[in-house]
């Protein structure tokens, strides 16, 4: 319809995936086998490039030399002896050779690949210059061979009717499914769901049991495509690790092809499209053609944003509490009196006055927003919803592993086979001890920690350098915003004195936030540096230390100025007479009355509105809107002639020229990053779960558009759960609750309200709270130098936030009993919060159980009619070969059993008596 | 050897399973189908007992008819109309007509199995009078079909050989074995571990895989056993749950027959015996003759009692560091100084005098020895030691669930099915329902949350209960011990009260664990009649309420008195002249000075010692020996002519006559008890590892014997893990690092010293620490009457242990600011401490994977292996194909890859080229 149509238009580049040009490309010559898997190499230039490529001669040849001594061994051949130095006999190699040579592998690989049974078509004569293609197609008996081996479940002939329930529940159900059935998208599979297909591993010896009717459509696409990358990364690779002649060069790559089939077609219109932003998700389309992995990731994107709807919800409430009480907050009130004349002490030395308190009015008013009782159950509120949604995942998780078949799968394979890079440099490290012993080795060198540890050291030394830089950035941000205060408050112009505060909370905040965003690409950069550098042994290990060491580095940097403004601010500053100083001048900063919460919640606010505007969606839209760009410039000035060979490209072409699939990370690291911003603070700052789900509205639509339209299609891989992930999501919800506990605790005025109520208040009311909080100073005791100016200020005590004793006292400015107790009601606080919100979220976790009811209740049904429809098969067996043997079958059956035989007369009676009673 | 002869000399009672008779009753009559599985039941006696079952009529009728009814329903045949009210109805039952009944339904159950293939054999006529006998035997096509759907791992014929280390690794190896040899108990098994048989799922298609030359060995005892006890409790009785009629009755059973193999007899001799209690325990044989779960039981216990070893150690170092240093403790030095003379205020009411601080001094001195600066280092030790265990055990159970080819099995079958109990119930309801709509339900019913509610309602108020008599209890003995000390500090004998505290003390723990003791037993009683109560749906959910519950209350009994001398002795005292009263006249009990810690170790010792001596030992050895003088006496009674044919008993009849196995339960509950125990307050009684240790030594081969000789061989059931004793394992860890962390920042003095050390000490030392921690009082300000009658002192102050303000301050005893400044100092060590601790067991447990590097290397390795077996037998066949068929099948293969074969040729050429070179 329409709808479609304003799609195809509004994405001009994408339009060939689903014009008719797109069954181009997707079988074979013959136009009968199709093309599940492309490989894709370099492919020998005539003349360009070549004194780029003389430059990378040298370790390129190291390279293939080792990679066929390794081959030798490995494989079948006897190892040749090695023959002096192999630096020196790489000297004499001739370009022509190597790639000769590696032309030479390719096709050794590309033989094994056939003696696995899989059908290769080779185009090298394509359009796009340098770039050979390889397509390739698992044959019927292959597929069924691999997907035994990878103990794939497949639906089976049988199918079962799901019970619906009936009575009120099942009245409710509907209702709710008639209110909820515009979210849904626009797919049958959402339907369908009373009826299903009993799955059963697939095995070649049970085939009756599978509908093979339609050979071709049996495995379906995705499936094909993952059992030839198994095939390709692990089957054949046994004797060299080959994928390396395929990964390691620039145009090297591996991919499944895009496929305009109605699935795709779907995706687009109902999933990868901003006007569908209220509806669910089709997960099951999405895993259909992404696989499982990536349809966990959109499940699980989908549930956060889900779940995010009610904590943003009592988020915006408890907001709007503050905003309503803060006329009847008695400390603001207080403040604000006209009659209020309390002079505080200069907030910087010699260029600050006395002040008034009245001028904090407004700020004092402010913080009530974000300090009021409500904050504390909210904090709580979004431990708990931590806690559930965890919970909430884990079933999900458990009821799309049902719904696709992944119950009793287990995770391996493919992930378990060594990585190029490490095998390389295993054989690098055997041929060097070759050398040392001159002797050939036959065990397989490993390595070991001593190999490792110049790599483990550059990491432990470049995480903490780069900690170090985050530090030393929040502190350079702390001397800007002392140095700036200071000089401002010199200025001479009033509105300038008057502005000062926001000026400099704001631009320090911005600076903050342009550093975050700057230290957070090359943090990424670094990470992935210090992981290659380490030669982790497989992919996953890989992608775990990958993760661990951005995930540490992006929170440091994210967090790091914000625990700051929380914790530290306006703690070190000394006391008037004995303030604390900063490279001997620069005096610590202290906060405006009313706790540092106002400043943190202007600092988280910025950062995290200002991570994702730019961040999330300027960089994600911005960045390929840009590519595209220079493309379009670029074919521009390519020839005419050009361009129109380019509209007849195949199909695997096209996708060549994709964007290539680069995994997960960036997606969940932003989110987790995300999910940290929601809980951690979460008692300073009650909007940020608001501003998280707006931003994950349009997140979701946006990554669904990159994956349908801009990226290679990724080989789908399987997954049960989405891994690492859900354990740093864990530690976030743990970090949290002592965050908050601390934020409640230190940052608000909760607990120095509760104490002055319920152990100073004369009548048990606030009022008085202000001025208990207020130390005296006499002037008179100011070091020398360092008292204000001003001349126009005549006074004799002026008041600071601290407890302390007075000036009067026989200890005066020590620290007095109210502070003592004070700090042990907020450290008890401290205690019982952590410890009654870990007790809450454990219950949470035990109270929920982690298999849905109806789907453990599905799962043993299913098991129960598997067993009994063996059972009916080999009863009809036993039949049938009694019905061959008349009276021999039977003998022989219960010749053991004489007694059994004699005795089934009576039992049968028996039924038939019980029932008639 | 004359070790094996005094093994049975020294057990008389069990000759008989080694003995030369246990051949006997092994095999059906015709003496070669084995006896898998034994079930029994009641038969009608002609005459005895009737009065005894008259009673239970009517309960049995409703209940067979109901049973009756059900399988009516759900069976085959067409639902009976409901004729009237079933109450009245069961009235006129006649007695024969029931017996009769009973029969018949158990001749239908019989038949079901004959229909399932299993093969059965009466023995009516034993010599047992009453009790009959179901020989079963499951031939191989039965056993073949179960394991297929059982998904059982069978070894294949394909055996690898283990890679052995080479290198410095492998000598270090050696040597260790060499020197643990004498620790490995005398077993075959644990030799020939570098060769492994390749496992497999089993199935019937793929029997060329093993070896199946002697089809009698290849499934053995317990997993035939197993097998029928599924086919049995599930697959038989989808009808409806007959198994009822074998469980219900009290001499119905259902068991395996104890054989005496060669596997039975090395677990006599190299397993249950005293002697071999430094051995490491033959967990796969163990697990060979009960299967996996006893199996995991063993070996938790046998991994809990090694990791003992290293904390008693420590534990003990710690307490010697004690010892060592009580004479350097300047606080202890103090108090016992003889020129120390601090009167301190009296410690009860009227009856006590005034006494002087140096009689502390024996308390104080023995408080050093668990409250130093080495005690934080042990409870830091043996959290993280709890942590390790936990990750240990995560490891161990995988290399056990790898070796006993368990990867890849999920737990389920059997515990899935609905308990006949709650079958009964259902059943019940929806005829009530029937009745009350007159049609008939097709629906099953469920038992919802209102049918539950009332038993729900019990489960609470009794929980509560029994709690609240725990505390009232406790509550008692706090009285006991403040009157008998007054009483007693009233007499006028000069021993008796010097030896009050001791005396007292000492009685009031007795009497604790006299009532612990008790109520234990109580308690088990009453959840396991609360769980009843609840009717839970599978075996599993009763199991896990079961369990629940029995945990709850019996750590409540065992701890309460702990936690109430750790944490509230002492603390809710009041002050001198305005103590607190209980009951108006019962001050509250202050600790001797030294703090409680002197107390809670007494009480722990006491209660530890008591509950391992008196209930793991004496009544698990002497209960027995009680039961088997009983029978013996009974037997003497019997006439001569009963013995004799005793003696000739079968042996399914002897079996019989063994106490029946009633899950591991109350096994595991004791040692989760004992664990709480090691680490909860670990900080007050170093000493409890090595108690712990020496009690589990005996502790294993205890269970050990009472498994292999006096209970009856359970069906071997298969399990992962130890299931819900994890999740209470890691509960119990959780809560010691915060019990820990109060323990030693309140109930120590460990915080007061530091406090005093930095903020008060004038020179940095802990002279003036005691002086500093008590409070003056002026003894003029003593209520009337409550001053200490006794004459003989003239003071005008006296001291007692507390932070408050002297009489000649402002604010005269009111808590004062050191007060404050402590408290704090407390709670940010219970932060820290909780904190650290908790992210140092995260490290240990992130640290440590939890699947063995190996274990997982040679699962991956078995995996490549079997498709490498898989592909092998495919290219066979294919060859068979291709010789069958000369040139078509080769042509068939290949007429797709035109391309590929032509390139074939010069592949090769390359490679031998790249060898050459």
């Amino acid at each position: 319809g329409s709808k479609s149509l304003r799609v195809i238009t509004s994405t001009q580049f994408l339009i060939s995936p689903i014009g008719t040009r797109c069954q181009h490309g997707l079988y074979f010559q013959d136009g009968e086998r199709r093309v599940d898997y492309i490989l894709t190499y370099h492919i020998k230039k005539p003349s360009s490039s070549r004194s780029n490529r003389q430059s990378s001669r040298f370790t390129d040849n190291a390279f293939t030399r080792s990679l066929r001594r390794g081959t030798a061994r490995l494989g079948r051949a006897p190892p040749p002896q090695p023959r002096g130095d192999p630096e020196v006999a790489s000297q004499d190699h001739s370009m022509d050779y190597h790639v000769d040579d590696k032309r030479l592998h390719r096709e050794e690989f590309e033989g094994n690949l056939r003696d696995m049974g899989i059908e290769l078509e080779k185009d090298e004569d394509t359009k796009t210059p340098g770039v050979g293609f390889v397509k390739i197609h698992a044959p019927w008996h292959v597929l069924c061979r691999e997907a035994e081996f990878m103990k794939l479940k497949m639906p089976t002939k049988k199918v079962y009717e799901m019970k619906q329930s009936t009575g009120v529940g099942a009245k409710i159900n509907t209702l709710v499914n008639k209110v909820t059935e515009p979210l849904y998208p626009n797919v049958e599979d959402n339907r369908t769901h009373n009826v299903k297909h009993l799955s059963y591993m697939f095995s070649r010896e049970k085939q009756h049991l599978f509908d093979l009717s339609d050979r071709d459509s049996f495995f379906d696409s995705k499936t094909r495509a993952s059992i030839v990358s198994v095939i390709v990364s692990s089957r054949s690779s046994r004797t060299v690790d080959w994928t390396l002649l395929f990964k390691c060069g620039p145009c090297n790559a591996c991919y499944v092809l895009t496929f305009c089939c109605s699935v795709f077609q779907l995706l687009y219109e109902e999933w990868a499209s901003y006007s569908v932003f209220y509806k669910y998700q089709p997960i099951g389309l999405v895993r259909k053609y992404f696989g499982e992995k990536i349809g966990l990731y959109f499940a699980w994107l989908g549930l956060y944003t889900q779940m995010l709807i009610p904590a943003s919800l009592v988020g915006v409430i408890v907001f709007l509490y503050g905003c309503a009480t803060v006329d009847d907050n008695i400390p603001s009130m207080e403040i604000c009196h006209p009659k209020n004349n309390i002079t505080m002490c200069p907030l910087c030395d010699r260029a600050c006055s006395y002040w008034k308190l009245k001028e904090a009015c407004g700020t004092a008013r402010a913080s009530h927003l974000f300090d009021n009782p409500a904050t504390v159950f909210f904090s709580i509120f979004m431990a708990l919803w931590a806690a559930m949604f965890m919970e909430h995942w884990k079933r999900r998780q458990m009821r799309l592993n049902y719904e696709w078949d992944l119950t009793g799968f287990e995770e391996e394979e493919v992930s378990d086979h060594p990585r190029a890079e490490y095998e390389l440099r295993v054989m690098q490290k055997s041929l060097k001890k070759e050398h040392k012993t001159q002797k050939v080795l036959i065990e397989k060198e490993k390595l070991t920690c001593r190999d490792r540890l110049p790599a483990y050291m550059t990491n432990v030394v470049m995480m903490l350098l780069m900690i170090g830089v985050t530090f030393a950035i929040v502190f350079g941000v702390i001397l800007y915003r002392i140095s700036t205060k200071t000089a401002l408050h010199m200025s001479n112009n009033p509105t300038t004195r008057s502005n000062v505060r926001l000026t400099v909370k704001t631009t320090a905040a911005i600076i903050n936030l342009v550093v975050i965003l700057i230290l957070d690409e090359v943090y990424g950069a670094v990470a992935r540096w210090l992981t290659v550098l380490e030669v982790p042994k497989t992919d996953k290990s890989f992608e775990e230390r990958l993760i661990f060491k951005t995930f540490i580095l992006k929170f440091v940097n994210a967090f790091t100025p914000i625990i700051y403004i929380a914790f530290f601010r306006g703690r070190l500053v000394g006391r008037p007479g004995s303030y604390l100083y900063v490279f001997e001048s620069y005096r610590m900063e202290e906060c405006a009355h009313g706790g540092c919460l106002m400043e943190l919640c202007i600092q988280l606010s910025i950062t995290m509105l200002g991570k994702q505007l730019i961040q999330n969606n300027l960089f994600e839209i911005g960045i390929p809107k840009l590519k595209k760009l220079i493309r379009y410039i670029k074919s521009k000035r390519r020839s005419f002639q050009e361009e129109e060979r380019e509209k007849k490209l195949q199909r695997y072409e096209t996708d060549h020229f994709l964007e290539p699939f680069a995994g997960l990370t960036p997606e969940y690291m932003e989110m987790i990053i995300q999910f940290g911003f929601v809980t951690l603070f979460v008692a300073s700052f009650p909007l940020a779960p608001l501003f998280a789900l707006l931003n994950n509205i349009i997140e979701i639509r946006l990554d669904a558009k990159k994956f349908v339209a801009e990226l290679r299609r990724p080989v789908a891989a399987r997954a049960k759960d989405i891994g690492i992930w859900y354990n740093l999501l864990r530690a976030v919800a743990k970090v949290a609750v002592i965050i908050n506990a601390f934020v409640i605790s230190f940052t608000s005025d909760f607990i120095p309200r509760l104490v002055y109520q319920y152990m100073y208040s004369p009548d048990g009311s606030m009022h008085g709270f202000v001025n208990h909080t207020l130390s005296y100073f006499n002037v008179s005791n100011f070091q020398d130098g360092k008292e204000p100016m001003d001349p126009q200020h005549q006074v004799e005590m002026c008041r600071y936030k601290d407890y302390r004793e007075p000036p009067w006292s026989n200890t005066p400015y020590v620290i007095s009993k109210e502070f003592w107790a004070v700090l042990a009601a907020r450290l008890a606080f401290v205690i019982v919060f952590q410890n009654v919100v870990m007790l809450m979220s454990d219950i949470v976790d035990w109270l929920i159980p982690d298999i849905p009811k109806d789907i453990s209740l599905q799962i043993h049904k299913e098991k129960i009619l598997m067993v009994e429809l063996f059972m009916k098969e080999e009863q009809g067996k036993i039949q049938f070969i009694d019905s061959m043997m008349p009276c021999g079958g039977k003998e022989k059956r219960n010749n053991h059993a004489p007694i059994a035989r004699s005795r089934s007369i009576p039992h049968t009676h028996s039924h038939t008596h019980a029932n008639n009673f």
